[in-house]
């Protein structure tokens, strides 16, 4: 795995507990973390259990006892990184969004093309189609249950940035996180969206804004951060929200909120899809539910009903608690983890693709096209 | 009182009711209820209360006991009728919209601004910033309690179009409605968000959508509905939805959606307000309830609260009943005749005025007009 | 009407408001009110609606201009009213709880059986059974969708005696208001239990409290008010709060609570029905809703689903507004001056009766026997 | 660990991981999983990590390399276990309820006290006092945002045994659960009020009842049950279902139900608590989300408030996801595993000790002998 901040600890902790939990063909072995601090990586090593630490992900690369590398750092190393381990023969999970442009994305699908014809898997980490009740939707689609779809909407709402005060990270500056709430919110939505509607969107007519656009310096400066002001603090240079509406393929219509600006909202990822004969609505913040709504049922009795998506029938549900027991966020990473051992172990191609995360980059360039351009309708290129 | 269906049944109930719960001036007297169809105007007096009926609109104006006309009849006639009161000299309440055309609201702003100065008063009948919890909300708005306002977002969502069998009503044809979900739910949120936000629209990007284009003529077919095919159906030349975002003069950002075609929601008129001090979310299918995000609470204490707007001290409810014994729908007219019968007694101009319903008749234009010209930006004609 | 308080109020709204909205074979005619100070009455009259106003109820059910008397007045002087009242000929609508002894309640009882064979109806003021929710559970009970029942539970929580310097109103003298949360909140709920059962309970276990027993006088004191103290306080003479569990005939368990002290709870009528094949819930703070567990389908599917009930299908709502158009609590009334007139009309007996009223006595009799001998289970009298 | 069951995955799980995401002073290793059956012990102990698996408990605890004994067996074997093991010097943590009978109970604390004056600790596994949200709770109660405390309810509902024909497990049997809901369910509730409310039930009234008497035998039966009918069926000797009432040492009331006939109700451990000065309420199907309302407030914006318990100033929290990202149920033996190994480390004794435990267990014995005194209220013993 390389890196090992909120990502990594996440994902190591699916990697420890799938094999604990899940029935699977092969038990995944912790081998190595790698980051560039040989200190901190050290200790995180120890304290997530892995069984070593390097500092340079070239040599984490070309250990043989490795089969797969798990790519946790943020988006500008993606491209580099993904492409020489899958060159080197490993399996890939790299997290989302794939790469800060399309092009990169684009080399790395190639990349994993390649990689494929000589058995290896890549995977992008959109964990969210992992959470039970996200994948009992989408069974729910597949089989049907809404009927031709008219409407998607969509809003992923934080509110971390509402103080003026909040420190100029990383993730505030293009040039390490390519974009801001856009990238970071609205890949996950859009690759949500998509996933559930099962059809890629069309089009989009985009809206983004940076409401705050000096912030004051971290106290110990990412190395890096250019454009300081004389009084310490820096230009914010991503967006801070961004609003898109769009068409699918199919003719259905969607609309798509990202924010950190969402005053009281913590992680309010909100999906509803409504379709000729039904509905289904989801949100993050109670992760446990799906709300579905049968359209066929006669008026006297219908309405959104609160399934607890608990139940043994239920994805990923056989592994766990007895009903009603709840899991929480990070058990997305177990399942994917599962998910992702399976398809090693049977020579599937799992999903979600590097190509799958390069039409989500496409979707991501097509709402700073529209933005940019008066918010006029833009095509997804193919 | 012209027009007797749907809205002038819940109209009558406000006026029948208003000085029955309210202290007033003066307690309002239900002389005359007007339509064309003269059986059907003498039951809709004997029903609702009205001790007279007129078969034509221009009687009931010219009669010398009434002060006040309230036009409920579809918004194709609104603009003929309300100057011919106005110059009658009668005090006017007009359904929402304000018209079908930007230029007959025009036409109307002027003669409510001349008539103004004989006196007069001329209200629209937004009567969704009557529910007390909205009216919670804009005090709390402008008390501060937000701080500067940095999201705003709306949904109208209803579903009796899902059936491709429903009939082709007068709804659903452009020379009578003006247009679809647009006029009929989105004039409702543009005006909330407005009144709410306290500041206008500058412009807007639109997405406007008609999922089924062909319908059944109705069994009793409406007069003047043209185009009819040779299946007996006839199309149907309004929106059935309508997607737009926008951009508020301080910057902040909003979006709105209008439909139909919901399935499972009856009267989601939802709305919820993000500012940099704290946030406020309204559902309509729970109208006595308004939810308050306080963000200079600490954080460990901080979350939405859920206000149960039924205390003495909330907007209109000293006249009603104990905490927690909620009110309804039709409310919202009694508070409108109240809020009007008062700013007659006491020779104010009421909110919302003609030049209000004006202004959201011109955020509609601009949402068609994005609408057609590939959803690009379009400022808000002032 | 007699009696012009907060009920009075209610009551009139719903004899003003039935004949504009249902279509009834009778209209109500709002005869006249009857207070004992000739000022409040009259002006009552004049803001309710009342032809006329009376100060002596003796008078009232005189008059031969009227057909039903409405009571309105505190639970010490139903019997008396009453019982006059239909040996006058009249028909009666009474308020709950239908008396404040049970022996009161059995004369009234008899007046009524002995009034039902002279063709004349009466009728206990149980307004909850009138909610559309609550009629709509009972329809589902009554269709066998819940199948054996298993529990019922039920609290009805209010909290403005929280405050210890709220004052000794009538309500917390046991000579007026014959019992405090118990027969205030506790009678709703019990009959509301069995009603939505369909049948009654067999057995009780109770326990009461009185948690603030002494409290200041009101500032105009409530006449008859006795034990005040040096210090200008009074001593409560009811309960605060009344817990009890029960047996239903059928052996289901039942849970009550009737609280005044349950702080930020302002009406949580709230009852839950488990039965084998299904539950239903209700919480009168949501009105236009009930929720549904229909347990015989698939668990993957299943759910809690919330029926918003405005359906044109749902008890009573043919006659007011569109799905999503809420109601609020003073319906309650309307619908009950139409089944009471309907049943006039018909001359069938309506429900519930003054026989359903002496049940609930028996019931909340059995309630404080029981808080008085060590909480031990006791029969309800039959 | 002494069996490796429901409960011994879930304290697998918390004692794999809780090394990995709190620092602690001592990290703890899985020494060895102990249970009757070599080849499923063997298969449990490479599940879920424990490096040696023991097929007599007896053997376990003699191991010089353990430390602590972890006890999930069902409550028949707790009090031989746990006195064996703490003579033998180790630490214990022993599954809820602490034991089947008082007099177990009292054996254990008797044994625990012992092991105290040599440095062990004892700790009885109420796991709900760990999540969050109540620990939360716990918090503002003693902070006094409460106030004088008037009402605690709560109930426990799941539907498992609704179905006739779920078999005759070993729950359903007294001689090796105990008791039915009321040990299972009624011991989680009863002790999860007494420390919200920060101190312990003075007497108590109570209900019980099977509502199915016979149940078909499992179909590879449980050893030891007794009691088949000719049908192939056998006899439930335990409760279906307990409801209780009873009263605080300060006087507050508090309502009790626990049931495994609630249909549609899979976890839902509901808890609400009213004070002077404030109230709060969790429901365990939503174990990320505390409710609290502050009576101190104006009326006019005061309402029960949604916190969302995933703030880094949260119990547990700092370990954790960013706010928003929800924990679930397992995670509440990770903070068990911690607040352990905290007190292990520090020498002081955990809480809920083994007289906690006891005293619980003393509730459920009133609750019983109340149940079988035809409800008369009962003491709990001291």
């Amino acid at each position: 795995m390389v890196g090992y901040a909120f990502m990594g600890a996440a994902h190591s902790q699916g990697w420890r507990t799938v094999g604990r939990v899940f029935d699977l063909p092969r038990r995944p072995v912790l081998a190595a973390v790698c980051g560039r601090d040989a200190a901190a990586v050290r200790a995180a090593a120890d304290r997530h259990g892995w069984a070593a630490a390097e500092t340079d992900w070239r040599a984490l690369i070309a250990r043989d006892d490795i089969d797969l590398v798990d790519i946790c750092t943020p988006g500008d190393s993606h491209a580099e990184i993904a492409v020489a381990a899958l060159a080197a023969g490993k399996h890939v999970l790299c997290e989302k969004p794939l790469a800060n442009t399309v092009a990169e994305a684009e080399t790395m699908v190639r990349a994993a093309d390649e990689a494929r014809r000589r058995g290896q898997v890549a995977m992008v980490g959109f964990n969210y189609r992992r959470v039970p009740a996200t994948a009992l939707a989408r069974r729910m689609v597949a089989e049907g249950r809404l009927g031709t779809l008219r409407h998607v909407r969509v809003t992923y709402l934080q509110d971390w940035l509402v103080d003026p005060a909040f420190p100029l990270t990383w993730r505030l500056r293009r040039e390490h996180a390519g974009s801001g709430s856009l990238g970071d919110l609205g890949a996950h939505i859009v690759d949500l969206a998509q996933y559930l509607a099962g059809e890629p969107l069309a089009g989009v007519s985009a809206l983004t804004e940076t409401f705050v656009r000096e912030r004051p310096l971290p106290s110990a400066p990412t190395s890096g951060l250019a454009a300081v002001s004389s009084a310490g603090t820096g230009t914010v240079t991503v967006d801070d929200a961004a609003l898109f509406t769009g068409r699918f393929t199919s003719g259905a219509l969607a609309s798509f909120e990202a924010t950190r600006y969402a005053t009281g909202r913590k992680n309010a990822l909100r999906i509803e899809l409504n379709g000729e004969r039904g509905s289904l609505a989801f949100d993050l913040e109670r992760l446990n539910e799906l709300w579905y709504h049968d359209g066929t049922e006669p008026a006297d009795h219908a309405g959104f009903r609160r399934i607890l998506v608990t139940e043994p029938g239920h994805p990923y549900l056989e592994a766990w608690w007895p009903p009603g027991h709840g899991l929480g966020y990070e058990h997305t990473f177990v399942h994917q983890a599962r998910d992702l051992v399976l398809a090693v172990a049977e020579g599937r191609a799992p999903e979600p693709s590097f190509a799958d995360g390069l039409q989500v980059q496409r979707v991501l360039a097509a709402v700073e096209e529209s933005a940019e351009k008066n918010s006029v309708y833009t095509p997804i290129a193919v």
